[in-house]
């Protein structure tokens, strides 16, 4: 067979294996593994670097409305750019269902958001804020048919959470339909008291944060969150654990029996409650939620990963612009960390903090690095096995990383529209210097190789969680 | 000294120590404790006999409407002679708040419905089930200085259930006033929910009152509520626990260095959900919430009796005739499992039960058993050292017990106001042979002694919980 | 290129993927995955079957002396008959060494019983007995060099077992030469102690086999393992985990940041001690140390299965003749339960009982089914990439299952040595249909195919778990 | 009834309660408590003390032989004289049998150090070295019956220590007559280990005692001890826990049904390894074992005395004079840590600290501080009702309070034979300014009061852990 592309004498590396072979690829897909192919139209060689599935982060926040004036600094364009400079081929973003609006309605939005601006392939997560009779009686079960297979709901942020009856009736529509319901764990109402004390005490500056939003605020929501979909039988994603406590509720989760898969993110490893108490309003830069914790929550959270708590490492990216009016430091947000955007970049960031704290560092080795960066993501989301590995048959999105480049993090570099990285600065030992994605070259070295956008939008399966198992 | 009353050659039993003393009583009080006292107008001999502090029940439902039609089926006369019959010589009754009422209206009703009718000393609970800042602010903080020093919230039963804001807000108060927070915990959410299944699946006999109430249920509210607890930084007391696992996130909140008390039930301990399951409506006579589990449950709660995460025994009496369109089997109950009545009666045979399969039987010591019956009911709720124990100075409310005396419990022996006992037949071995309520006879041989009703309202200390340790 | 065997249009899975490939071989090692790969010598037609690495079993005892006259019934003919009959094509045996023996004669001597009889590839741990300073100091060290990579300790049976100071001087051998040593964790003096009790109470019948080896004497050594093991700080696999509370311990070995491989076997998910409660000495047959112990327990190991907890799983074949007085049935056997053999076959049921029960069932998916059957044996005892997995360049191991195939086990199925099989009647769904070692096929619809025995002896390089993480 | 003594108008405290009250004495026995006691010889005026039953501390090692010219620094006259100073009325000293000793002539050899010395009351423990049939068959239950009705086992020291076998034997002994056993739980054989390695690497200061001895060695042999008591079923005490790890193997036994006492020591809530870790060799002064650990593990040991994981609070006095030859800096103890005494004086400090830091600064209340210090030493050793409350009957060894006395700790104030204390120049607030024994005042203002030594020998009862619960 003449192959369209023939990748040579690489390490291919899957989620449990790791072997010398080239890789051909024939119309878009990988068609066949072997220790020698030389007919092809173009040969990349790849000696001496990996030869990885393309990264899906299935957290990321693009253009999303955040109300109040505040934009977000990534549109469909420049985030999966970035996405694509970080070593991704695969975005998972969030389609916000507006209060009173149908997911349909929502979704031809978002489509017509992403439609021709994406640098990597595309699905939707549908946020279910308003989950009346009709959506989840009507609507749902026809999207998920049609591909959407993934919902989420929030117990936090006034407007966006659900109360537990909601939660339920969504969970209950997910057990019937086999959709894989996301949740974000906080308790709204706990840091609203928090923040109501806070305000009391004449406490406004970033680093209160961090204060009103408690390890004890996530873990009751974790473990709220886990109850509830107990009762209903049926199986849920945690998303970004920040600590021990939360993390442990997935593992007592587990022991009952349930079904439940968790995910955590680079801020979880890399940043503290420290970060947000700097002179100015530099914290703003490093407010999300959950907020980042401290050394032994980062220290837990690395074991979650090494020892399989965490199926998922995403970047959570929702990005705001730092020095600006419509961002971190707006006028309401100068004045008071709760009106501070809630948020950091990170799709770009994401893949070379977790290959080189964690596999270089010796706390992962690199199959759980394709794993929970890409394998993981695509059967849990139902991708699978068109996406998230080098095997037969699959799509060519494959990432080439050179495990010995040495990279300095600066903002420039990960081409998203942040006017900050909260890692500015960081040294990383090994980068993904060149994607293809079905086939076809669209980073090499640092830079998108061409002008169009290939990136397209994928429906999918169910869930490899909500499938029943056992099927070979 | 020559004493009103002595009690001769019987075994003192206090919440940590066993001796045989006299008990010389003046003044209503406990004047003397002494190997003889001879000087005395009346002598009880006590020989053979335990001599102990008299119970406290401080979980009792008396008099409260139910709304429906439903009639309570002891008002305070009848359910503190019950209650004098069962070795108690203090009851702690619920004041319940309706909605848009203010907590002195309420305690006005309740203190007009105990007046001149208790057979012992009673002090209120106020039940909290509509907290306005005119509640929480003005009211309460004046009334836990008037003595009326714990509180109770409902996680549960739609009407009475605060979500989590309000419940913040109750515990913020208690926080800045001193009082107790008792937490009734099951997920009313998750509990509808799942009538909702049993409701489109036909199912409606009195059975599935216990698989529409899981363990899950509870084990979720408790833990919410305990972390709610630990965010506002205030004790509280989880009541009626049913199971090992709501027991073990007290275990867990107690590591985690919060201040928590515990209480568990008989029902906890005798029954189980099967009871629910029988023939006719029969299973009707053991509707109440949480419901009995099975006997792994059983076997948790006695272990927690044991090891000290029950601070607290109590009977939760909360009494409805069985064959009663007011009680059990009214219209709607007869129907649907959801419009039983919930509770069952219970305050005579606390104490026998305990005593019996507890103490006689090995599995606690007698000591154990005053202190869960009487000392921590005495401590907890703010009522030490007038009550809860055989001291100087204490209130001579004692209890004389046979620790042979053999007796099968029969609805009639416990002079209630309903017409069952769910423990109809059991064989006690042990029962309090008199009762003396302020160092004056007020049972003996199973029948009140006098006419009269010398029960007095009890204002109440801030607990034990609540103040600070340490001081001498 | 020309292969010499295609695999065709099977379905290959590896312990992270599942993917339609044909596979090509050349020269014994698999040299290509592709669609469709057409020139070969040889084609095997796979539709419909499922393409697997061999089963690598890591733990089987054969031809070892046991003593008193009592005979192992497999030598290395039919053992690894057996193994090859039943979807393996490596097996690890166990050298034994004697007391006063040096390593190197006991190799010399198991060399020499499997030289050309090996129907599998097999490779030797070291049983060490007699950790002398020579042992420890010379031998090791340069035998771990020379390939033998792993060790096994006892700390049961008389005459094996080693004490902890010898535990400690080997695993100190092993942090210094990055041997992995597995650990048989049952406390022998608890054993014997309750040996004693029974004696004295006359209970000699089979079924007091487990009485007298409780979960706690299981517990208390497999924690001491662990101890020992973070004392010196080295890693270690804990064999045959038999129940939930030594599995908990590897859980909390873990978190405590302890690297340990965990293993249980098809016993501890089949058989309960009530199968050696059985009339006449039947119960004989399920003699095994840790014995079996109960439903709850087989539910902990399939817990474990399906949560990592256990990365492999192993038959501990150790197979005795029934009906013979050189093997169950001995003289004194038949009289006191303390002299009937320990161990069971099982090499051969091991993969279809999995197979079966696991993936069929829904228990576990294909892929944990390869990764603790074959992958993770490879990885942990040093032969992967070579041996554990379909990918470029790994020998052509490969057994091709039919999962529809129904089979009914009998003994004579099995072909090894002993007159019966604890799972005589087991109805099997799913069953491999041939076997191909080094790319030649060995058996074929339950048949060895060929006179010759191609098994090759394996040096094996240090544990994944040794060596250190993060090398890519 | 005319007394002896009457304390007049102090607080009584018990492990239950807290009343003011006169205490009358007649025959050295506790005759009466009551409002008013007017008659008597003597009275005594405790307006503003604590009236507390004395101290005992059940943990005291006096006049022991060391072996290597090593004297211990206290015999049985400055060892109770120290006791009573700080508190105390009873001390339970150990008897060491020596290899090949009988226990009769061992308790004749400490009888005889005893007689005539003790200036408060003395039971013997039996330590157990050479457990042979004779000694657990014959003599045991023959002493046991005589009142020597605990006894105490090492897993550590070389001489000492017990293998698992003779442990067993011992426990089975334990659980025939109803003997309590204490158990040492440090493994030996991991301290030798570590011990030789620090040799290797030439360390040998003071802080590499700590260091040899982590916690996994005491967490492993605390963890076997339990299992062994398991298997046998028999209730053990676990002795002076220093740390979380061993204090969660105590819980996690109860949780399995065991009845375990557990102990700490004021040296796990005040000292730290660092305290080992200074110049010179001063470090050596708190060489003990198991040594202390850090702030975590003394947050441990506080909430395990709060939560009443810990029965006991004990000393575990073993002192050694620090500048002597026959001390801490011996010839070979001065060049290696390993031949350092280990022990460190306690007995006079034990109640001054535990009440300054305990009660005083709010971590356990009053009844707690009676309970750990002397009740349930009474109960639990088999001297209850006679010791260890303040109950009509009870012996009248009381120990008067000041609550608000502040002392500086000197080493001079403790009358013991050591030559420096580990808390010199400590802040305690609270101190024992009186104390009677069976009526008499033996101490009064720091000082003995009198020349003539009044301690008895005391016979005991068997403890309360091995009799069976319930009965009244």
């Amino acid at each position: 067979m003449r192959f369209d592309t023939v990748i040579r004498h690489g390490t291919v590396v899957t989620a449990s294996d790791t072997f010398v072979s080239d890789v051909g690829i024939k119309d878009g897909r990988i068609a066949a593994l072997a220790a020698e192919l030389t007919e092809a139209d173009e040969v990349i060689d790849a000696t001496g670097l990996l030869v990885l599935p393309g990264g899906i982060d299935s957290h990321v926040h693009l253009d999303q409305p955040s109300g109040d004036g505040i934009v977000m600094a990534d549109d469909f364009d420049s985030g999966t750019r970035s996405a694509a400079i970080g070593g991704n081929s695969t975005v998972l973003a969030f389609c916000m269902q507006e209060k009173g609006q149908s997911l349909r309605e929502a979704l031809k939005i978002y489509h017509a958001k992403a439609e021709g601006k994406c640098h990597v392939d595309v699905a939707f997560h549908l946020v279910i804020t308003d989950p009346t009779p009709e959506v989840l009686g009507q609507e749902l079960p026809a999207l998920v048919e049609d591909g959407y297979t993934s919902l989420k709901v929030f117990m936090t942020y006034e407007g966006l959470r659900l109360r537990d009856d909601e939660i339920l009736a969504t969970l209950d529509t997910a057990r019937r339909t086999g959709a894989l319901v996301m949740v974000h764990c906080e308790n709204e109402d706990a840091i609203r008291y928090l923040i109501g004390r806070h305000e009391e005490e004449g406490k406004f500056a970033p680093k209160f944060h961090a204060t009103t939003r408690p390890i004890a605020a996530e873990r009751e929501a974790t473990h709220r969150a886990l109850s509830l979909a107990e009762i209903v039988d049926v199986p849920i994603v945690i998303v970004h654990v920040s600590n021990r406590e939360a993390m442990e509720e997935i593992r007592r989760a587990r022991k009952r029996g349930q079904k439940i898969a968790g995910e955590t993110c680079p801020q979880y490893l890399m940043l503290t409650a420290d970060d947000l108490d700097q002179t100015e309003m530099e914290g703003a830069k490093f407010v999300c939620s959950p907020p980042p914790r401290d050394k032994a929550s980062q220290d837990a959270c690395w074991e979650g990963l090494e020892q399989g708590v965490f199926d998922l490492f995403s970047s959570d990216h929702c990005p705001f612009r730092f020095d600006d009016p419509e961002g971190k430091l707006n006028e309401k947000g100068k004045r008071n960390f709760r009106w501070i955007p809630n948020g950091i970049p990170g799709v770009a960031t994401r893949l070379p903090i977790l290959f080189s704290e964690g596999v270089m560092k010796g706390r992962i080795d690199i199959n759980t690095f394709v794993a929970v960066t890409s394998t993981n993501h695509a059967k849990l989301y139902g991708l699978y096995p068109r996406k998230g590995t080098i095997a037969i048959g699959a799509d060519a999105d494959i990432a080439l990383w050179d495990p010995d480049k040495r990279v300095t993090v600066t903002n420039d570099l990960l081409k998203h529209g942040a006017d900050y990285t909260p890692y500015e600065g960081l040294d990383i030992r090994g980068w993904p210097v060149q994607m293809l994605l079905g086939g076809r070259t669209i980073v090499k070295d640092g830079e998108l190789t061409g002008p169009e956008s290939r990136g397209r939008y994928l429906p999918r399966n169910r869930s490899s969680l909500t499938s029943s198992r056992g099927s070979t």
